[in-house]
């Protein structure tokens, strides 16, 4: 095969990966959004046919084939394309080394854990979940051997989410950040709370509605690729760098939640926006990986929507939007009440600080559980030990212990890190961008303009094109968590006078 | 092949097929509701790519094989697999028949025109669409032959629409209409007009979406399974017997634009909600023919909707809703306004009385273009010379003349004889229906529980199990536009005291 020839093969191939994308984000979309209650059964169906379709093309012997003639002439090729062959590669390789009976029965165990772990979480029966999470767990041990059999199982699976990081970097990052937040967590329960009473008060819709249009405005989310929809959870939804979706719930007593959950998934959404455009409808579209994803969501959510400037500049609007709400209450007030620091039960209630401890939990669990020295049926002791030992709460049932999150029942185990390293990634990019320009004087006039473009330049305009830790070296330098340990200590310190 | 493996492959084909179509039309409705404006593009791109894999799967040479194969064992098949291979055979007949360098020009020549009728129509300049309408019409006389080379060009078309019509049947049908509605309508024109300005009262969007939801209880639409969207053009989507959606576009100044819309796409909904179970996934899923289709849509708007016993049914709830808009107004006027007669120029917005002779225009047109008796360029003085002497207007301008309908821009050549033949198919059932039962009294109590039930089994559950032709016969006995025109002359001279 001549090299154009092949060169169109591969675009041809690409296409047919992001159309089968797009179909399936399509019907997701409908399906959490506007679609009739009583429908899934059918467009379970047409997911699965198009996701077996999917994995028939990619895994056709004729795509390894054409991938292993590109790679030959790797030197031949511009730096795109040959960073497109070596990521088709990396993915082919994967996904031919699962054996195909293999990989449809782990796509329908994740199909019925799903359900089953929803049950289980209403009806607080962990037992109910069990037998499927370790049948999850033990296909996951398998599949981080054909992934990476050089590797301890859970390192291959961490590299799966998070390229470059595994266990031995995991564990030190996490030590320095407990050695730091832990003593800061002992004494900010010393002092005394602010009062965050007023963000219980009633909401109503449409004001909250015409909130979240504005905040949209605010983070520069341009409507005409940009919408916003109404889901149970949260979540962003690319097609490509010019249609992006994001979605909130809205709870009429919390105010601060549908708030926060626009600007994180906005955060999202403006790195898949600000892709460049070389790279659409390939495989190097969208984010480069979870915890550089997260570091651009949590830092729109903390580092910027969580700083008193960005709510002293959203204030005036606030107060105009819900006048008797927020009547009585200062923008100083409110910073505090969004910033409220105390141990807890559930991982995404829970505020900055103390997150990453929920983070960690799931880190030692899953690190024993795929290493082989943690049994399923110990999982609820193990956790609720955990959560004692670290965040000093007693757990008092499951559906706010181990059954809370849905990870475990999609076959997620390694994602949980993510979380953790996005918001170390991003208190660094904070730093650096601290050092290039002046952040907080337009923050505090409601412009964020050179923060999009700074991030944009650094971080969200490569997509793919750069492996995960070199968009991190890009952006942050050589990572160094007591940089984010350090902003905490400082943020705390200031709003609990410690 | 062993029967019970070609029967597999079978299943495997149909559901392939489904998860297409379920794509294709979660990309469509997510398109023309909730997408950002800006996005069309990357939708195109993945719609054009699972177009071309449908037609990949569909047209590959093993799909031949496999049909011819289960065509010669059909003694062997029950009457629904048997009757997939045959609809299956046909299309795949008729979508190989057509080389594929021809099929791929002309889906992106459809593409195009579509935007240039759009522009056209806006700026009113025919001669924009004219080179396109031309390559349309050479194509669609090109494929004719490649449908039945032993029929006729324009018969060829018309049997893709509605099988078995042809223009014999045609012109003895549209005969009968206008021979018996023109002479109405003239003694119509000659009475006075019932005063109708109450209609473009102000009626605010939120009450309106409101009575669309009454509306779709009242014709026992089932919210689980059916939802209302707002999009420009009102259409009604269906995934499966269990997942459909309408929509409606409302006008604030118009009260009976969306009712009659949602009550139109309600009928349409109804049939393919009332489709059997056993032929979902399957090429018989969904409603027969374009003809019965319209049937259901225009039996529910017209029959149903513009009847007195269902107004006067549920007036007092749009009275409650419009207490403003109505509360001078009362069952009896509304019927008279809904239903004033009056040639026009806009199909879409014609009455019942003179929407046939609208369709007329473009079946002689069509007829024309397709035989070779027309060429494109004249369509526009043919147009407006057909207009004035089937309905005694005056177009003045082409953007409300031959530019008005989106069909031809698509390619649909044939179609629109499928509006009228609905009209009538619909009267015929009606007179069946009330030979069969009580039909009045319970629609004047707002309940249309029997009516359903009625078209359910007679029309509905079939889906594509009959041929049109015979859920036609099933439904309406002998096939008699008279009926129809007896319909409309009974109900326009009550109606104008002729």
């Amino acid at each position: 095969m001549e090299l154009n020839e092949a060169l169109a093969k591969l675009a041809e191939l690409e296409k047919k990966l992001y159309a089968y994308q797009a179909a399936d984000s399509a019907l997701y979309l409908d399906g959490t959004t506007v679609a009739p209650k009583d429908t899934a059964q059918g467009r379970g169906v047409a997911l699965g046919v198009l996701a077996g379709e999917r994995h028939r093309l990619f895994s056709a012997p004729e795509t390894g084939t054409l991938l292993d003639l590109l790679w030959e002439k790797r030197e031949e090729l511009d730096q795109l394309r040959r960073r497109e062959v070596e990521e088709l590669r990396r993915s082919y390789a994967q996904l031919t080394r699962i054996p195909a009976d293999e990989y449809m029965e782990y796509a329908m165990l994740t199909n019925e854990a799903g359900d089953v772990w929803h049950r289980a979480k209403e009806q607080d029966d962990f037992q109910l979940f069990r037998p499927l999470l370790e049948k999850l767990v033990a296909f996951n041990i398998k599949f981080a051997g054909y992934y990476d059999p050089s590797k301890a199982p859970y390192d291959a699976l961490l590299n799966e989410y998070e390229r470059g990081v595994d266990m031995e970097y995991l564990d030190k990052f996490f030590a320095t950040l407990r050695e730091r937040i832990v003593p800061l967590i002992h004494a900010v329960g010393e002092k005394e709370q602010p009062d965050g009473s007023f963000l219980e008060r009633h909401c109503p819709l449409e004001a909250q509605r015409k909130f979240s249009d504005y905040l949209m405005e605010v983070l520069g989310l341009d409507r005409a690729h940009c919408t916003i929809g109404e889901t149970e959870h949260p979540y962003t939804l690319e097609f490509n760098n010019k249609d992006v979706r994001i979605t909130t719930h809205y709870d009429e007593g919390n105010l601060a939640s549908s708030m926060y959950s626009v600007i994180h998934e906005g955060g999202h959404a403006k790195y898949e926006l600000g892709i460049c455009d070389e790279v659409q409808y390939t495989s190097l579209a969208g984010g480069v990986s979870m915890g550089v994803h997260e570091s651009q969501s949590r830092f729109y959510e903390n580092l910027i929507g969580r700083s008193l400037p960005f709510i002293q500049a959203i204030f005036p609007k606030m107060r105009e939007l819900f006048p008797e709400q927020l009547g009585d209450v200062t923008a100083e007030q409110f910073y505090r009440a969004v910033n409220k620091a105390q141990p807890s039960l559930i991982r995404t209630e829970a505020d900055e600080l103390t997150y990453c401890l929920h983070v960690m939990v799931r880190y030692e669990i899953e690190k024993r559980l795929i290493g082989g020295t943690l049994k399923v049926k110990d999982v609820p002791e193990t956790w609720n030990r955990l959560y004692k030992e670290y965040l000093g709460v007693d757990v008092p049932d499951d559906r706010r212990g181990c059954l809370q999150d849905s990870h475990w029942s999609g076959g997620a185990f390694g994602y949980f890190p993510s979380y953790a390293l996005g918001s170390a990634y991003g208190a660094q990019m904070l730093k650096n961008m601290e050092g290039d320009m002046d952040v907080w004087g337009p923050v505090s006039r409601g412009d964020l303009s050179a923060v999009s473009e700074w991030l944009r330049e650094k971080v969200h305009k490569f997509g793919g094109l750069l492996e995960p830790a070199d968009v991190v070296k890009n952006a942050c330098g050589v990572f160094d968590p007591t940089v984010f340990a350090d902003y905490l200590e400082r943020k705390y310190s200031a709003l609990y006078g410690l």
